[in-house]
C-alpha cells in the first residue's frame, strides 16, 4: 500500500528545469503522504506488543498516517497539533477516529504536550525523527531508489525534523554513495540546516513558512548527528521559490503537492548552475494542502494580484 | 515503468460519494496516462522484427506514449492528431521527436488519415482499441486489480475506443467475474454506448464534449463486439457531472485529472442510490489537460461566472 511507488522521469520537468528529474511520488496512498511508511512500521510493533495507544505530536502528516495505521490495529491514538495546522490534515486525522489534541502554540508545543500525555496516561510517543521506526520507514523510500541510483547524480530531500533526510540519507551513503543527498529547508524554518552548517544544534525562535510539514524550531540532538553522517548538503529556499516550484510541478507534472514537497524544485530554480544537466531525483513526499491556499498560492486571481507572494 | 501503478482506497472521496472508492492511478508515469502499457507491447514487437516505423491516430495520450515507446527503440513514430487536442498533449509529442500532422476535423479524420500514411509508407499502423497490443496493455491493469478484485463490486472504466473497456473488461470477466464492468462516456461522445445498448454498430455525426481523449464517433465493430461479452453496462454522463468529478477529484483525492479520468466518478455523482454503500474501483486513466482548461473547469474565478459549464 505505501511500499513500491511510482519512480519516473519527468521530461517536461526537466526540460523546464535545464537537467534531468526524476520523480519518487509518496501522495498515491490512502494517507497522501510517504509518513505511513513509518506508522505502519510502529503501530504494528505495538500491535504484536499487545499495546494499545499511542501518542504523536504532527504538522499533520504523521498524524494522519498513525491515524490510519492505528485504526487497522484497534489502537487507540491520540494526535496532538498546532490550531494553525492545515484543515484538510486535520480533518482527516478527526475522520479517522483519532482523538486530536489542537496546542495554540506551533510544532514545538505540540511535541511537549504530546511527551506530557505520553507521561500521563503511559502509552508510547511516537516521536518524528527521533524513533527508529519513523527514520526506517523513511528508509525504505532509499532502498526503493537504490537499485537505480547509479543513473542519479543527486537526491533532494525535504528537510524537517530529519527522519526522511536521515533515513533515505543513510541508505544512500550505504547504497550508493557516488549519489550526492541535498536537504532542502525554507529561509523560513532553518534550524536544522543551521545545525548541520554550524555541526551542532541550533533552535529558532519562530518560523515563518509555508512549508508546514518542515516548520521545526528546536533540533533534535540526535538526529543532526545522524545528518551529519549521510547529508552531502543542506540548503534553504525562499518562499518565493517553493511557490514557484509548486506550480512547476502542477505545470510540468500534473502534480498537486505540499510546499514541503516543492522544496527539492525550489533549490533546483534558485541554483540552476549548480544542478545543470544533471540527473536529480526529488521525492514528492506530501500533497495535502487546503486547496484554498493551493489556489490562492499557485495562481493569483486578477483580482488578487501577488497573493502568492504575500500570503502564508 | 508503466505497470504496478498505486492502487489505494481513498476514504475522503468514498466519504464524499457515499461509498467506498478505490483508486487505480496510471497517471504517475513519463507519458501520464496508462497508453504506455501498450505503446510498449506494440514498440517492442517492432523492434524485434526489425521495424523501424510505426504511425497512429491519437487523440493524444496515444501519440505521447507510443512516441516514448518508439524513442526508446529508435522507431520513426508519426502521430496524426486533430489540431482541435489539448496543447499540452500536442507539445509532449513533438517534445519527444515524433511527426506530428495535424488534421482540421476530428478524431475520426485523423485515423482515416493515419491509415493512408501507413499504406503510402508501408508502415505499421497502430489502431488503438482494434490491434490486440493496445488491449492486452490496458488488460495489463485487470491483471494488477484481480488480486484484490474480491473486495470491489464493481469497476468503472472510461469508455472511448474501447481498448481499456474491452482489456480490463476481459480480465475482471475471466478472473473476477463477480465484480460488475461498468462503462462510462459522455452523453456529448456516446456512439459506443449506444452501440452497446443495442447491440449493432451506431456512428454520429458529431461530439461535444470536454472529455477529448474518449471522443470517437465510429465505433469499431469487432471492438464492439468485445464489450458486449465484456461490460456489464455503459451509461453517459453529462458535461457538468465530468467537470464536478474533476474538482472532486482535486478536493478530496488531490488528483489533477483529465475529463476522460473523471468519467467513473461523473457516473457515481448521477447514480448515487445505485452505488451507495459499496466498493467501487475507478481508473484514473491519464492526467493530460491544459491548465487554462482545468482552471477554467475547476475553479472558475468571480469575474468568470458560469465558465465550468459553457466551456469546452
Amino acid at each position: 500500500m505505501f511500499l513500491d511507488t511510482p519512480l519516473f522521469r519527468c521530461d517536461a520537468l526537466g526540460h523546464a528545469l535545464g537537467c534531468a528529474v526524476s520523480i519518487k511520488l509518496e501522495t498515491a496512498n490512502p494517507v497522501r503522504s510517504f509518513k505511513a511508511r513509518g506508522t505502519e512500521l510502529v503501530a504494528g510493533r505495538l500491535s504484536d506488543q499487545g499495546r494499545t495507544a499511542a501518542v504523536c505530536a504532527s504538522a499533520g502528516n504523521l498524524g494522519w498516517a498513525l491515524g490510519w495505521s492505528g485504526r487497522r490495529r484497534g489502537l487507540d491514538v491520540t494526535v496532538v497539533a498546532s490550531r494553525r495546522a492545515p484543515a484538510a490534515k486535520l480533518d482527516r486525522i478527526r475522520a479517522l477516529g483519532a482523538a486530536l489534541e489542537l496546542v495554540d502554540g506551533d510544532f514545538e508545543m505540540a511535541r511537549e504536550r504530546a511527551a506530557g500525555i505520553a507521561q500521563r496516561d503511559g502509552v508510547r510517543l511516537v516521536e518524528d525523527s527521533l524513533d527508529i521506526e519513523t527514520c526506517e520507514g523513511a528508509a525504505t523510500i532509499g532502498l526503493e531508489l537504490a537499485p537505480r541510483a547509479s543513473s542519479f547524480d543527486a537526491v533532494l530531500i525535504a528537510l524537517g525534523g530529519g527522519a526522511m533526510a536521515t533515513g533515505v540519507g543513510y541508505v544512500m551513503k550505504a547504497l550508493a554513495p557516488g549519489v550526492e543527498v541535498i536537504c532542502v529547508q525554507p529561509h523560513g524554518a532553518p534550524a536544522m540546516t543551521r545545525s548541520w552548517h554550524e555541526r551542532r544544534v541550533i533552535a529558532t525562535d519562530s518560523t515563518d513558512t509555508i512549508a508546514d510539514g518542515v516548520a521545526g524550531r528546536h533540533p533534535i540532538p540526535a538526529v543532526l548527528d545522524d545528518l551529519l553522517k549521510v547529508a552531502d548538503d543542506a540548503v534553504l529556499v525562499q518562499e518565493a521559490s517553493i511557490v514557484a516550484a509548486m506550480r512547476m510541478l502542477l505545470e510540468h507534472a500534473g502534480l498537486v503537492v505540499e510546499p514541503s514537497a516543492a522544496l527539492g524544485v525550489a533549490a533546483v530554480m534558485e541554483d540552476p548552475d549548480r544542478f545543470a544537466g544533471r540527473h536529480l531525483l526529488t521525492i514528492i513526499c506530501g500533497s495535502n494542502v487546503d486547496l484554498d491556499d493551493y489556489h490562492r498560492w499557485i495562481r493569483p486571481c486578477p483580482q488578487d494580484p501577488g497573493a502568492a507572494e504575500t500570503n502564508h
